[in-house]
Formats: C-alpha cells, sequence, structure tokens
C-alpha cells in the first residue's frame, strides 16, 4: 500500500459546507489525525484509525501523520475551515522541511475548504466583498508589537479585516488591544461583525459600530470582520445586511 | 410561491470542489443568473430557466435576479470561486440598497463557496498559511493610485498578497505597474505563484523569485500569490512546495 497524507478543510461546521473532494478524503483514509473537535466530527468505520490530540501540538501532530504515511498508511490530516489558513497545511510543511529527506518525496496534498472567515462574510452580507486583509490576532507564535504593526497599516490601506483567533481565557488582553489601536487607527464607525460558531446550531451574529466594539464581544470560537470605510449596512427587518461596494470612487 | 435569491459559490472549476449546499440551491433553483461560462456548468434540466449575461453588467444581472425572485422565482445567482470575495455578492447587495423598498425583504442568501486563492493556494503548498492580504488588480472600479497605495503598505505591513484580475487585454500595463512597484517595496526574492484554472484541466501552476516576474507570466485566469518575507520553499522531486510558517520570531 502507497501512503499518502491529505490535509483536508471540513469548513465552518455544517455538514452541507463540507466538498466532496474532503469527503472522498475521509472515505479513503486509514488514519485520521487532528484536534479533539474536528477529528469527532468524522464518523467511525470499520478499520479507520482515529487520532485526536489536544490544541497546540500541531507539530507532534504533523510529524505523526508523516510517520504513518511513510508506513504506507492513508492519513487524513483535519483542520476546520480551510487547512491553509491559520490552520495544519504550513504545521504539516514545517515538519516536512525540518524532517527526514524522505518526507519531501510522500504523496500530500491539500484539500481547500471553506474558511471561517468566508462563512461569516456570506451571513452578513459581502462585507468581504472589496480589498481585505485577514490577520491572526494570537500573539503565541509572534510578538505582539507586529500585530499591532498590521493593524495600523490595514487601517491605512483602508482594508476590511477579518481576525482569526481573537481572544482566549489565556489572552484575553490582546483583542482589548486590538479594539484601541483600531479605534484610534480608523476613526470612524465603520461596522465590526462578531460572527459566532457560523453555520453550527450554536451560530450567533452581532453587527457593532467601532467604537461600540467590546472586548468581551469574541471569544476562541468567534470570527471578527471589519469593515472598510466604504462598507455600508441595508436596514431591514430582521438582521441588516452589511456589505463592501466593489467600486471606489 | 415565494421567492428567493441565493447568490452560490461554484468553486474554482472541478464539481468536486462545489459545496452540498450551493448543489441543492441548484437543484432548487427555478432560475440560473450569471456570467455566460459560469452559468455553462450548470447542467439543464426540465423546468429550469438559464440567464446567461456577458461579463460587466453585474448591476442589470443583480436586479434581473431580484425581479424575478419579487415575482415568487427561485433564483441562483451564480459565481466561480466564493460569490463574497470579487464577485455577485456586492453586486446584489448594491442593487438592493438602491432599489425598491420591497426588495429589502426578499429572502436572499449567500452561499460561500471555494475562492480561486485558497484553491490556488493548496495547490502550491500553503503560501497563505500566515497573515495576508487580497487585493483585486483591476482598476475598472477604483482609481489605479488606490491599488499602489495597497500594495506598498501590504508590503510593509509583510503580509502575503493575493491578486484577483491582474491582467486583462484592455487593461495589460496594470500588472507590469503593480510587479515594478512590488520588486521595489519588497526588494527580495520571495517566491510568486502564477496558478492559472486551478481544479480544471487546464491548471498550470509556475513559482517564480519575484525579481524575475514578467507581466504576461499572468491572464485573467491567472491567481498570483505573493509570498512574505517569511515563505519558504521545499525543493524535492517534482513541483516544490511554498508555504508561510505560522510563527515569525
Amino acid at each position: 500500500m502507497t501512503g499518502w497524507v491529505q490535509i483536508a478543510g471540513l469548513g465552518p461546521g455544517a455538514e452541507e459546507l463540507v466538498t466532496p473532494q474532503a469527503a472522498q478524503a475521509l472515505a479513503e483514509a486509514t488514519d485520521i489525525i487532528g484536534y479533539i473537535p474536528y477529528v469527532a466530527r468524522v464518523p467511525d468505520r470499520e478499520g479507520l484509525v482515529k487520532h485526536a490530540s489536544d490544541n497546540r501540538v500541531e507539530l507532534d501532530r504533523s510529524r505523526h501523520a508523516l510517520e504513518l504515511a511513510s508506513a504506507g498508511r492513508r492519513v487524513v490530516v483535519v483542520s476546520s475551515g480551510d487547512p491553509g489558513v491559520f490552520a495544519m497545511a504550513s504545521a504539516v510543511f514545517e515538519a516536512v522541511e525540518n524532517g527526514p529527506p524522505a518526507w519531501r518525496d510522500l504523496d500530500i496534498r491539500v484539500l481547500p475548504g471553506i474558511t471561517a472567515m468566508l462563512a461569516a462574510s456570506a451571513r452578513a452580507g459581502a462585507p468581504l466583498g472589496h480589498d481585505f486583509c485577514a490577520i491572526n490576532l494570537s500573539d503565541n507564535l509572534k510578538p505582539w508589537s507586529l500585530i499591532e504593526k498590521r493593524l495600523r497599516l490595514a487601517a491605512e490601506a483602508d482594508f476590511a479585516m477579518a481576525f482569526y483567533n481573537p481572544r482566549s481565557k489565556s489572552r484575553p488582553e490582546g483583542f482589548a488591544k486590538a479594539l484601541d489601536v483600531l479605534k484610534e487607527a480608523c476613526g470612524d464607525t465603520r461596522p465590526v461583525i462578531f460572527a459566532r460558531a457560523v453555520s453550527t446550531p450554536e451560530e450567533s451574529l452581532r453587527i457593532v459600530p467601532l467604537p461600540d466594539c467590546t472586548p468581551e464581544m469574541a471569544d476562541m470560537r468567534t470570527m471578527v470582520l471589519v469593515g472598510s470605510s466604504r462598507t455600508r449596512i441595508i436596514d431591514r427587518e430582521g438582521a441588516p445586511i452589511v456589505y463592501t461596494p466593489r467600486s471606489t470612487p
């Protein structure tokens, strides 16, 4: 048996957002590797071995996947969203680059998925409908000064912004600092979208003018989208629509 | 019959990248509206009316969809990729905002899809694995000065970058200017990925150091990804892997 690794994105949560390509990989796998809640999304079946691990062991998990594939297993590393956006694909390639040379010859594929910012954007309307950036607000793997620099430059560029990992229990102060930077750098009342657990039964969506945003509006299951200076709100019965026009005069 | 509009992303081209959610919308529709090649992707069936239109009539197309839904039709507006990323969602909401008040009460949903930059990124490895931005290089709807400003600020922020609509027959000079700005602002040999027609039989992928890039390497079917200063290349038999590490020291 020739082994392989496929790094698959399972989307934000709903099964109807899992691509047929990812579903096919799961059906062909002998082993599933990933963070506990993502592995739990894959149904058990005869002959399938599930290896669930806790958060923050991405490199160990990657090496495990590569070792299993070297031994001939068909391994799917599962991510939520898209594996190439703040998820497992970079970790696996870091392990490849720093591992035994033979790992470079393995059959490794990345299967794209619906990433959280695009699922959140779709629920709100089209806030990312013009130029935008995506920033991971966690300072586990980069200094806070770099995050702050990127926030200020993104505001100056008038990008809409999508924030992954805005706030965790262990770093509650980072998002408060980010909001302070944005309020100062943007200097207007553009809309902020707090989209929690999109496409799951716990989904909630909240649209708040930037000056009124407070840190506790986000947790680690929240995707935060900030409009550009051009972003519009369409009021109507029920939830308003937030969108960024295609053109800038 | 109660009408609705669903703005659906069909992904970059392969059927295995169409979400079950989008497939379900197509199955329930009475009418499909969109740009000729995207409408052509939807198989004919009894009772389905297909309205294909040429490029650059996005607002007319949007109003048509909203009129049909107002008359009780179930309308799917098809985009390639994700409809919220430089595609039809913003156009539909522009039409809603500027149209008759009754359009605001219509049942309008955006169905996310696999956007071109994430399909291209997956094929190359994980070049967008850290903070990044997405910029539409077309100056049809915004001044070139704004594009140039955003390129310079994105380079200063050390974002990886994804460029949509890099080059068209009618504007061949824009991408040449963009490359000049990037070569100057980045000042290093980071990798650039030219990913053409990803996931289709015409797919091609080319990885070129920034100083060696030339404008004719891109056309309108090409997605251009530019690494950050941290982006790595893993050489091996066959195509190299390009990825951006998760951490910045």
